[in-house]
């Protein structure tokens, strides 16, 4: 399997390199880069040496779609929209890990994002990559939008719920921490260590751009469903996402009902791991791996139950489920090189 | 002014004594402790070395009631409870810090707390030392509660509304953040800084003991007050309190309305820094110094309000508090010696 | 291969956990603890949930040296001295984690460790397993010393100058910073995150137990050697060590030369990565891998070689170092199971 | 007293005005920029709300030097070599932050500083602001260069013994640690949170521009100094620096008389806290203080001695012991508005 990098050195593609490295099917990795013509990866990245042997090339779609199978677009915002179609004509497959191809409506996506949408055709081809819950249509897709680190970690905690419509639609409210690795590597005062440690931060207060995209998939699963609050903040640590999830349920349910429609939802996924004993899952305990775990308490006092999931933001939030989706697409053990036990402590 | 210190070597004497060292009308403290007996201040605590000369005493009732005018309760569970009527008896006024006398119902006290309560006179006598809202009460008591950390940023953040009734009263949630600090200064699992660093953590979920202290002072301002749904978590950070809350208005105000709330009931607290500006306070804006900051965002799409409030937990949220309190019992500036600007960065 | 672990609780006992979980040729592990009798390993650490089913078995020699082929004990100081040779004698050759066997004599050991040394005949026959510079011993070895994490990173770095004469052998300097997991999971004051978030501390000053352990295996390498300087510090993170070395040289050698001496040490060890091009490692580059990657700088202004040699003291310093020495010891590339990139970011 | 401060939107600005906001003796501060014309400073500084209310001016040396009786510049290279001379002549005294005036010698200052010097004159009315060891040339200056952060924590360890004569001068090895902010304010790679947190890092390796002023400091106090070797860290933390210092004595002394030599040079000096009994500073023991703590340690094995050194870089390293210098210019009390207890934890 020959694979391509769009954005190598971002973030994203360091990640997409990390993990590569122990896939068994992976063979010839080419990174392309928009600046670094030339470069030895480890240049860039000296964590990667003897790892990688690899020169960084200019993109252009032509070459990434012939040279590889499969090209993963780990870019900025925009690249992807004005690219995917192109790579998939030179003979790649495409696998989106930008936001771009995520919104099915353009006007949705333009008024979050403040900038056009990519093609409709582009659009209507891809799929969107949440691999426990999209499965077949991933495996046939040339086109795959991998979802955003947020909604990743919260559609998996939401999906048994409304799915089988026990919530009430209006009452969802996302309260969402994230490392600061998400941002990505451009130095920001936002995430300067100064400015970031011993700190705490809300930001994009009812703005941000993965709002539309949780709303999408939920409306998906349940035509009821109304807007939702989602506020992100800013945690001083580098990996990993908390979505602390607040829902009114419609229905009256026992708490051994609630845990078994997250065992039926998830006991055959190996990359969720749904807990049934008053037990929370904490950041760490996904940390580097492609797990998200989740938990659950439901206050008799309010009526109200609380839904707490956590991934690592860069993996099961991007690279990994990335990977994931890839293993999906060729008929192989979704496992497939993601057999990462958490680093821990 | 003559001042005891019960508690002397735990994180909320240390902070007193910080800020004490600043405060003019201060002359003269005694430390006591349950096991350092004559053990120089020092010895704990290095960085006083030189600022405080003193040598921790045993604590009895009667000796720290009769050396000092005014005696702060640091303490752990059970103390004051136990000692404070004995204290007062002695001749010494007191703030307690400690959780023992905020519940003024037994029964909610010993449910959440799971130990029995102080005796009925005491807790009757003890003033909820909430500064900016309670102020009249204050001058005149003898007996201070001083607010638990997670209340004081959460009731800063709620009065004008819940006074003024314009929140749907069953709609209160409470995502709520804390740095490790306000676990206090013994070592354990949870705060162990393998454990904690580059990890966010939910803990105490919908069990936390600061729920009911919030009920209750919602319920005095607002007799329709339902259950809240109060969740607290651990930021890798020592210091600072972020608490996000989410309330459905239960009547049509514009933003400017809104903003005129906040500014009615704190433009005169010098403590309170309300924004009207689409800005958020992050918690190390106010890092060090007594001040409570608040943002205020109304999203239309949903018709909810966010309301982030964030304190310093171990001043506004505890040793500051206390000592405004303190400055308002005695009928000096509330703002004496608490002059700090916050350590930024 | 059966593998036991005994004190599958710490830190050690989890980090082995987390690697052997990619090895090919490990198939049955079984955990020892002294305390949690029939308790799911996942109890203990939830990130472990789905990716390990066992039950914590109380330890003892016979059974733990019967029901496995080789033991890696993960134990505290006395463990092994007292059982190590009846775990062999009961059939399964003994990885030891510990610092029990690693000073062979006997007054140095009781000297800097304060407690009595382990039998001569057990001392005797464990082999130092410095994997890079001990593979032959390591091969026939049925008992391996496991070296200390500091000592790992330091004598990486300087054995190519020891070896070859090249230094004042009066002049070795080592300023050493760990972050916190090398001190254990026992929550003690002086890793409370309250205590050692943002603070950085220097510990145990010229008295640290890895000082004997470097100064023996550089006088092996050098029968001239003197007493070394060697201070550790605790850095406020979770994982990594950096020893920043300071050497005079005992002859005149240009940067090239130098680099030479590296590259022939280590071009042919895929875990060893010298730089040569005045570029320095930072820890996180080796998080999470077994790598140790070393810098250097020669500053003609004082004559003084600066030598940085990283690690992640979990992996290369403990639990990574003794998977490459039972790869070894097994007649295995000693890469395998340890294909771990580096976490970055 | 009229204070001006250029460069009033830097860390160093933001610490002089936290630091002054306590000053009985500072009435009215003029903030001068170069970029932010008429713009709020809480808009960049929301901590500051209500504290100031001050506008950004843009800075020219004229109207600084008028509106002001003492100018701080915090600014960038090259400003203070440019303009200091304008400000004193426009009226006011100056006590510069930034390196531009502190090396003696026009050709060590290109040579380390890659840039040409200020004008002889001026490098020759500036005073090395050094304040313990320096008060009586600070009394009478009119400009002042402030000492450097790194050379502050150096300089303050190493007095008593170079100033007695009791080192080898050519064994002298620092290792030094520092937080983030001593980087500034403008977002880096280098400082960036994602890279930085869960990291230590080397930087600047026998390069670093405080290594000529650390020296020639020395050469003052001992004719004999040889070059010294200084190596820079960087700490996942915002705030402190320690300096780890390695000395080899030139002659028999005992541990009571290195410790008298430290008794008799700062027992009256209030900043200035040095410790007999085996115990050593953490850097937070002296945080958000113009402290300087300090341990010393000497090893009979080796016959070296260690020195441990810790500030708070903002304030000792800067913005403190620049007040504490105006205070000496003016005559107070050299603690007036300094009494600072650290923040702690």
């Amino acid at each position: 399997m020959r694979i391509g990098i769009v954005g190598a050195t971002g973030y994203g593609g360091a990640e997409l390199l990390r993990l590569l490295n122990n896939h068994p099917e992976v063979k010839n990795i080419h990174l392309y880069t928009s600046s670094k013509d030339g470069v030895h990866i480890d240049e860039t990245y000296p964590h990667l040496k003897t790892v990688y042997d690899n020169t960084l090339q200019p993109f252009n779609s032509k070459d990434a779609g012939s040279q590889s199978d499969l090209v993963f677009m780990a870019t900025p915002p925009g690249v992807s929209a004005e690219h995917t179609q192109e790579v998939r004509e030179a003979g790649a497959k495409v696998i989106d890990l930008s936001g771009d191809l995520r919104l099915k409506d353009p006007d949705v996506y333009s008024a979050w994002y403040k900038r056009p949408s990519a093609q409709a055709e582009t659009i209507h081809q891809a799929v969107y990559g949440l691999s426990e819950w999209n499965e077949e249509a991933i495996r046939s897709a040339s086109i795959i939008s991998n979802p955003g680190c947020y909604p990743t970690a919260v559609l998996l905690g939401l999906a048994p719920l409304i799915q089988q419509d026990v919530v009430d639609t209006r009452s969802v409210i996302i309260d969402a921490k994230t490392g600061t690795s998400g941002a990505g590597r451009s130095a920001t005062m936002v995430t300067h260590f100064s400015e970031m440690n011993e700190n705490f931060k809300i930001y994009q207060v009812n703005t941000h751009k993965h709002t539309p995209e949780i709303e999408q998939q939920l409306s998906i699963w349940n035509s009821n469903m109304g807007a939702i609050t989602f506020q992100p903040h800013l945690v001083p640590m580098v990996r990993g996402i908390m979505a602390t999830m607040y829902l009114q349920l419609n229905k009256q349910l026992t708490v051994e009902q609630i845990a078994d429609l997250y065992n039926e939802a998830y006991d055959n996924k190996p990359f969720v791991r749904a807990r049934n004993n008053h037990s929370f899952p904490a950041t760490k305990e996904v940390y580097g791996s492609n797990y998200c775990d989740i938990g659950l308490s439901y206050d008799e006092r309010t009526g109200r139950l609380t839904v707490v999931s956590v991934i690592d933001n860069m993996v099961k939030g991007a690279a990994g489920q990335a990977i994931q989706n890839m293993n999906i697409m060729n008929g192989w053990d979704e496992k497939t090189g993601l057999n990462f036990t958490p680093v821990y402590p």
